[in-house]
């Protein structure tokens, strides 16, 4: 029998002996290992934090103390050890475990998340109402070094450290976010881990004092004399100490007695206390130590060599989006491109390679991508910045005020538009078209295949202009790339002729629509299946001419309301145009997590369903 | 004749002597002076930037060099001094002087600004277009100790001093963001004003042998040893140095000489340098240097006494709001606030003082504020967070994340929401129903008058759920404050019957609608007026009963596209209800600054307009 089969709340961990917790420690990585080899997930991060993990449960006492993952992707040794192990199988498939902590899911999942930074904040919060409760709980926020780059995390340590409150923050420094980590922190944090190696000499010579039982007892009179004669040697000040820190470490973030001896300290302190832990993301699985910017959200692969599952040969849009863009760079000096910390899911590595100096990688930091995207614009480049959709979100006042308001020509290319899948709520890009579409000045557009995307990408440097392209995760539909083409900036295209109802499809439904549309061929229903292209600026003429239809139906991967089909509404609405709508999009709640397939289906985004309520609604008009 | 009627550009400023220099920042305090109080603005933190001002245009050659202003609330002596002396008395007003730096205004005016902590992000973006395009022109960003706070600002300081791009960052530290400045940031400032104390004896002291003229030309040979001197006692290192960034300071930023000269020594940095200058809020008149938050951003004023304008004796929305948190909070302890460093803007101050342990300053950062809002409610609290409408775009990801994805019950009271008239476009807060509407789970309220913002506050703590209450800048309606009655969740009131046409009218356009009515009574149609108090969610059986009016008409203080109208828009066209619909609000265009009337008219939104276009529609009906 494993250990980990005993271990059905974090409490069993107390009463392991330090062999049994190394044990323990392999037995989680194991698993993590052979269920992320067959669903896929964040497996560099959670094998990199399952000591950190097991360390945290033995010497706290959630759910009464509060553990707060930044991100969550390292929250799977925790999962695992707070009563989701039996179905830790089902992770990340639909109904099942979540990939990133969930209040629905635990009482041990004190608070949700999934974007980076906001792990101090939300144990300030923890903490502020411990406080005015008379509650003597311990809040613990565990923050890589990665998300420390986003300003919220500033904001909040700055607050945390003025308010003088109890609480930990473990910041578990791997020297990466997902690629290696940028900026001066990191270059800071760095210096610390050489003076660490100073540290770590003479600790050990103090633990080598207390082994020896006679002289050690002799020389350092109690344990807690000793912890404190090690404490000092480590403690290291600085950074964190000036904004209201006291400050631990660097310690070894894989040496479990030490981290349990070093938060059992933490723990009585009365005061903000950060401690800086060092770990190596992949820890104990070698492919993914060796590669860890490939394992850290990785699809299937085989647990046993690390061979990733062969992936489609059909290209992603983020691919050819990155070729694209190095192949007007070339052309154009003038283009350079931002990322905020992930290069290669952006698909800017190739563009990075070519043209290192024009190429610029922010850290976790859209906020300050956005601004600075318009003051390159501003200064007369031709700025690109390459964020997920999802993570844009927090650049929105940026993008009304810094491009919009100055109408400087940033190109905004939001990957992962629309459902993306496994990750769940927080990385679905299904707001965007909703929260780009009311700032004026700006333009959005949304291929319905690669080489649209590329006509796009050129129309938009070419048009300079504020300009959001919106493209989904994964593989394009593997049309035969061309030479770009011109784009006929603001126009529709229609794609297949019929009289009795028009198709108005967004980007990624385009081939939805043109399924639908032979569904109700076969009806004996005649539709028009137009690519919308542009949802802002609308095409005007379009819409007056697909008003004269019987039915005019619109599609597309974003919540229902304020998008696209919200804006043909409210253009009938404003033009006196009387046409019964339909729409398709995401509906008024959070999709949770599940394959890309079942969620669409789950918002009724499917060729069948569409051909179904279109030709329902078509026979009562 | 004034020395400043002899600038005409800030080549002028290099040719005055000492004395000449400050004259002229007197004759600018006194033009800044007598203009605020004539048109009202932000009167402190420009007096305060006024010597800092002429020694960076000094120094500096705009629009060549650039020169940033964060916020931009202290940049009226720079406008004065690039073009703008002669118009200067049309500040603020609709066509004249904008209130923040615009690009559409000047070439000086290097990046807009309006919102906090953008400028080091800015400046970077153009030091690197700089460095790309092998030009040699100085970047100069000046940032306030409260902008500093906002984490775009450090995501952007640790960005710069990671890549060692020559930069100027001018720290304009007056311990104030607009009231105290809170966090560890500011304690950790303090202490190098402290440390300032022991660097400027021993500045005066070379100051001393310098001007003894034999003994000093012997001790220290040349000019350059001598500054050398001087400012290796005066540069402090610490958390800047950390980011990467040589520090200079803190100095005094009302010494213009020395401030020339550090700014000299800074310009032949090669890599980024901070200059720590220490200024006072108000400086040069008595009355903004005693009430530096009042003085802040100030209606008009006396000049010779600083007395302000007697206001309306109307209360404002934010006093109702703030008056009856408070007396919420008397009955239920478990009601926390929060503010993003402005507690009398927010109406806050009262329950600050009665609960000081329940109110909580985050500093100028409303990302953390959101997310620690909701880790409030996480932990059975009742927290409300007192946002301007514009300001709380900063925390749009949060608010989908950690507030509505959790269905945490954070309130948040969006002041100023709608045109907010002389601050213009950055500070209107007309996007908020439009990024809220979208996210699931969110509830939007906008009460008619001041009781029932008391009654919406009370019901949405009673309620439980993710609320935001959206209310008008300035005076209320002046009713009778009564006993808080309770609200029917998610029901419209009807104010006004009528058979024909129903106003549906969102909050702050209710008296509008009313006006409108009593017009189109006038011209024999009668219309019925709705208060629709529930942007989200939707009345929808009042949206079925008004379907079978004539005509409706919805009408908000928001942009069309996103908004209230779309969301009619939206629901008669799933429900296959084909009633006319008219939609007034705000344009789909940046709307400038101005009196309140003013732009509310450049909007349509008069009862005259509302009235006309409604008559003329309702006849082609």
């Amino acid at each position: 029998m494993r250990i980990l089969d005993r271990i059905d709340s974090p409490r069993a961990l107390k009463r392991l002996s330090a062999a049994q917790s190394e044990q323990l420690c392999k037995e989680i990585r194991e698993l993590i290992i052979n269920i992320t080899a067959a669903n896929g997930g964040h497996l560099a991060s959670s094998l990199g934090a399952v000591e950190l993990t097991v360390a945290l449960h033995s010497v706290f006492d959630a759910p009464k103390d509060k553990i707060i993952w930044d991100v969550g992707h390292q929250a799977y040794a925790h999962k695992i050890l707070t009563g989701r192990r039996d179905n830790f199988a089902t992770l990340r498939t639909k109904g099942g475990v979540a990939p990133f902590p969930r209040r629905a899911e635990s009482d041990f999942d004190a608070f949700g998340a999934g974007h980076a930074s906001t792990s101090v904040s939300a144990a300030l919060g923890f903490a502020l109402a411990r406080d005015l409760n008379g509650e003597k709980h311990n809040v613990v926020a565990v923050i890589g070094d990665g998300a420390l780059t986003g300003g919220e995390a500033f904001e909040a340590l700055n607050n945390a450290g003025g308010m003088k409150k109890k609480l930990i923050v473990v910041l578990n420094d791997n020297e990466m976010s997902i690629a290696k980590n940028v900026g001066a922190l990191s270059g800071y944090l760095n210096k610390l881990h050489i003076a660490f190696q100073y540290g770590q000499a003479k600790r050990d010579a103090v633990e080598l004092i207390k082994n020896i039982p006679k002289f050690g007892g002799k020389a350092l009179k109690t344990a807690a004399e000793i912890k404190d004669g090690a404490k000092s040697l480590i403690s290291i000040g600085g950074l964190f100490e000036q904004l209201g820190f006291k400050t631990i470490g660097p310690i070894d973030g894989h040496n479990l007695e030490l981290l349990k001896e070093v938060f059992a300290d933490a723990k009585k302190m009365a005061e903000p206390v950060l401690i800086h832990v060092h770990t190596k993301k992949g820890k104990g699985y070698r492919p993914a130590q060796n590669a860890p910017e490939v394992f850290h959200g990785v699809g299937k692969f085989d647990a046993a060599t690390g061979k990733l599952a062969p992936k489609s040969n059909i290209k992603t849009y983020t691919a050819v989006f990155g070729e694209t863009l190095a192949e007007l760079a070339e052309k154009d000096e003038n283009i350079v491109a931002i990322t905020a910390a992930m290069p290669g899911g952006t698909g800017l590595k190739l563009f990075a390679e070519k043209f290192p100096n024009r190429f610029f990688d922010v850290g976790i930091a859209e906020e300050h991508a956005l601004t600075m995207a318009a003051a390159l614009a501003a200064a007369g480049k031709k700025p690109v910045a390459a964020i997920y959709s999802t993570f844009a979100q927090r650049a929105y006042d940026q993008i009304i005020h810094d491009v919009c308001l100055q109408n400087l020509p940033v190109v905004i290319a939001l990957d992962r538009a629309g459902i993306v899948g496994e990750d769940g709520p927080t990385h679905h890009g299904v707001f965007d078209l909703s929260y780009l579409r009311h700032i004026p000045n700006m333009n959005i557009l949304a291929p319905k295949d690669e080489n649209e995307l590329r006509q796009m990408l050129a129309a938009a440097f070419e048009k300079s202009l504020p300009t959001a392209i919106r493209y989904p995760r994964g593989a394009g539909l593997g049309v035969a790339i061309e030479e770009i083409s011109p784009l006929d900036w603001g126009k529709a295209e229609v794609l297949r002729q019929g009289d009795y109802v028009s198709l108005l499809a967004v980007g990624s439904m385009t081939q939805l629509a043109l399924k639908a549309a032979d569904i109700l061929a076969e009806r004996g229903i005649d539709a028009e299946v137009v690519n919308v292209r542009f949802v802002k600026p609308l095409d005007e003429e379009c819409l007056r001419r697909v008003a004269q239809k019987k039915l005019v139906v619109t599609i597309e991967e974003n919540v229902l309301a304020g998008g696209f089909g919200s804006a043909a509404a409210e253009f009938f609405a404003d033009a006196n145009l009387r046409v019964p709508l339909l729409r398709f999009g995401v509906p008024d709640k959070f999709i949770e997590h599940g394959a890309k397939g079942e969620l669409l289906e789950l918002c009724g985004l499917t060729a069948e369903n569409i051909a179904a309520l279109t030709e329902e609604k078509y026979k009562h008009e």
